[in-house]
């Protein structure tokens, strides 16, 4: 497989076409954002700590009969992808009330929710990401009705295989963000990332959070947080 | 009837209790609040104008089969209305893109939607009234999922005949907020205020702007437009 032109430069990864016209080449990013890149750092090991976890991520949930865009984790920062067009909406589920769903409605952080909640967020950087309702999807356009019960349904499936998984490597899914996007064919695909930047992730003794809070709020080591999750996944512990 | 000890003070209203247990005295206060109550002021008549707007308004919906909370005006500024417990819920209607729609969705001012968007938004001051997704609402308990929809229904009910008559007196209806309530006997009730205060309503000739919107953005005189909607709807002129 041979890179090819960027295509885009996201915040955490660079996308570049390949000679396979259904493929791109996904690069991990060292680069750590929050609160719509209003805080910004450089995290030395952070792109191959998010490339190495989702990668072992989407190898799992296709084990577990659950398809996305992942084709082959290539270098150490580096997997390709089967190029798709992504559909501007990042899916939030939910099991535990944390980060802007405690803000919004006032719900104490580390309560349980009484059932996965599926939420749709605008991805659109210069709007804030806000959150939407299905009337909105409807009204922009950015998918159909049909498309917003498939969506729902493919991230609560994700979710309840992720959350056993987790959950038995002793870590607690909190919530987590997917993105989706449409093949050549048009169907829609699980696609981007599922890392400890993307996921709510809580030690279940310590309630260690072992995510990306560590770095919205300061709270230690980010890369050791994420070490420790890629070393719970089975992945190669970097020396 | 006689005014009993004041139950709650809003921005906008006063509640009293009557010596029926079923009936609450609503008193229109001149004051003017906007963003979350951080921009005030108080505006001599603006009690009046809203009461007799709200009133003429609860008398078409009842002529027009939409029954409400609404018992009788008794004075300039006061009415007798049935008690309800409110359901913590704003219910918009938006036929027109314009305020926070626009800002969220990046959607021009002025611009008519493909159909009717009906939101929620948590009525809560702490939090700022967030918009919130039907998930939430049950997560809440603010409201059974059954409810919701009757909310919904009701809401569009009120936008249908509503748009129509402000239609015909040359005025568009741009979008509205509507609280419900529930009676003694559990029955959902439209309750609280229809007026240029919960409603965009701008002129269908020249899309002036006829509502609180004078008053946020600084247009100009709030009580004439409030008077020119009050003169439409064949409200008795103040000299
Ligand atoms: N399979 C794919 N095909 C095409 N684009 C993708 C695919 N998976 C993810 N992307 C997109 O790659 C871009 C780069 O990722 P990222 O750096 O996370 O961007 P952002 O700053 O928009 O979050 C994002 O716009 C993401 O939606
Ligand atoms: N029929 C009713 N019975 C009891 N309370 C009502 C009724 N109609 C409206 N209310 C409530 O009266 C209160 C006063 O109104 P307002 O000044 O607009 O309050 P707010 O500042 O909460 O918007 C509000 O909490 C409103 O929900
Ligand atoms: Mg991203
Ligand atoms: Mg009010």
């Amino acid at each position: 497989m041979e890179k090819r032109a960027l295509l885009y430069e996201g915040k955490a990864k660079r996308v570049y076409g390949t000679d396979d016209e259904n493929i791109v080449w996904l690069e991990y990013k060292d680069s750590a954002t929050a609160f719509n890149g209003e805080k910004k750092a450089d995290i030395t090991g952070k792109g191959r700590l998010n490339n190495e976890i989702t990668s072992l991520l989407f190898l799992k949930l296709q084990e577990l009969g659950i398809q996305s865009h992942f084709v082959e984790r290539i270098s150490e920062t580096e997997q390709l992808v089967k190029k798709v067009s992504i559909i501007p909406l990042e899916v939030v589920v939910r099991n535990v009330a944390a980060g802007s769903f405690s803000k919004r409605l006032g719900i104490k952080e580390g309560l349980p929710l009484s059932k996965p909640i599926v939420e749709f967020y605008y991805k659109d950087d210069a709007l804030g990401d806000p959150l939407i309702i299905e009337a909105h999807i409807e009204e922009l356009k950015l998918a159909e009705a049909e498309e917003v019960e498939l969506l729902k349904k493919k991230a609560l499936e994700v979710n309840g295989v992720l959350s056993k998984f987790f959950s038995a490597l002793g870590i607690q899914l909190i919530d987590f963000k997917l993105e989706f996007g449409k093949d050549k064919n048009g169907e829609v695909l699980l696609a981007d990332e599922i890392s400890p930047d993307t996921c709510r992730l809580w030690d279940k003794n310590t309630n260690e959070k072992l995510d990306k809070d560590v770095f919205r709020r300061d709270l230690g080591n980010l890369t050791e947080a994420y070490e420790n999750i890629l070393t719970r996944l089975g992945g190669q512990q970097h020396v």
